[in-house]
């Protein structure tokens, strides 16, 4: 009993992949990977191999204790395990051409550690709602998007594009190769959102409720709003700050 | 351990009030009660009493089996308990006259049926920090506003004004008697939230996550207005939502 909360989160039998050989055929076979557990100190031939083929694919990897594993009540895991994704990740390019080619204007929402899922999916609701294409999101740092993210997302995280990418840096680089504007909020940023052109393709980044958004992150977006709050604190929960600056892209946008 | 969950939720005996006549102690020195449980087949003058300065002050009043006092783990409940209020409950016309004599303008967030208190705490924050002066609760149909509303309002709750009333109905008189403009949203309405004229002085009422606003309610709002979710599907987060309709009172209080 006094395993509760860890059995309550144990992953379905049916969502793992067990033992090297099969991570590695599942990986060739370009099954989505939501996260590979490798034992901390085992190596060889073919972990390497795991390796190469989850950066080729954005899966990441979790070095973990045996222990780990083994909980997981799987025989011969071999000191590998991968659970497999409850959420089809997109290749940003291609949203990016697909969102373009239909006529449409960029608006995605990038997610700087922002950590919790239950956020992330209330984020992914309110994107969907609003007309935002795509949310990207690092391949570390983030919960796994479980059944739980899905529940708070009421399904959205299954219908928009999510983009896993390696370096949100370069994911930015992208975005600007594509003509598609960044936009970070900050707390401290003098500009408010109501006065950021939210009409051209853009995509905003949001930051942690922790620390806000890494700095050399911040430093190659093309300019910093923050939302006006009047109010005595300055404090708005990560998702409807999202709202707040997702609906007013739509304002500017239906208002002309 | 299977009442885990239930302990959990167990009150600190620190703010439980015992016994019949000292909850009519407490009543009559104006302390004020979050709720006050009284066993469901017990009558007498001192019961009476109870619920006469029970529905003087909006306290709530739930009858409940005897099991559920006893499980409070306390001696001599005599049928009746009450839960002290961690927040400071305030009269709607004192907040009015100490907003309108302060020079501001009114902008107050009333929550019909929204009865998760996580949304309602996630409300109180957004509210809080985007200056909406108070938010108008009914006695009935919410939750506890417990810690757990606290920790999720980032303490929002026991800074901004929170107004419990009898009646929601007769809230809305009051603010119309006052000049104060009430709003509703609903996902249905024609009219789009960034045409509501939010400078003067007004109040938004949000509907809960199931079935919205009550309609004798709706049918007393000045207007009512709806988010334009150009998405694929026509859902928000009451909080996310009512961030967002807080935030276009904001842009129209500052922009001009």
């Amino acid at each position: 009993m006094k395993n509760f909360r860890h059995q309550h989160h144990r992953p379905k039998k049916s969502l793992l992949i067990v033992g090297r050989e099969a991570v590695i055929e599942a990986l060739t076979a370009g099954k989505q990977l939501e996260r590979i557990y490798v034992q901390a100190n085992v190596h060889g031939e073919l972990i390497d191999e795991i390796k190469r083929l989850a950066t080729l694919q954005n899966a990441p990897i979790n070095k973990v204790p045996v222990e780990k594993l083994n909980n997981l009540n799987v025989s011969n895991h071999e000191g590998c395990v991968a659970l497999i994704s409850k959420i089809q990740y997109q290749d940003l390019q291609q949203v990016i051409s697909f969102v373009v080619d239909n006529g449409q204007t960029p608006l995605f929402v990038m997610l700087d550690a922002v950590t919790d899922i239950r956020n992330i999916g209330a984020i992914a609701r309110s994107a969907y709602a609003l007309g935002a294409q795509a949310i990207i999101i690092p391949d570390k740092g983030v919960g796994t998007l479980n059944e739980d993210a899905i529940l708070t997302s009421a399904g959205a995280l299954e219908n928009i594009s999510v983009c896993r990418v390696q370096s949100l840096m370069k994911a930015v680089d992208l975005l600007h190769l594509n003509g598609i504007k960044v936009f970070a909020t900050e707390m401290t940023a003098k500009k408010l959102i109501y006065d950021c052109n939210l009409s051209e393709p853009s995509a905003i980044v949001m930051g942690g409720e922790e620390n806000g958004i890494y700095p050399a992150l911040l430093k190659i977006c093309d300019e910093s709003y923050s939302i006006p709050m009047p109010g005595k604190f300055e404090s708005l929960n990560v998702s409807v700050a999202t709202g707040i600056f997702l609906y007013e892209a739509v304002r500017q946008r239906l208002k002309k």
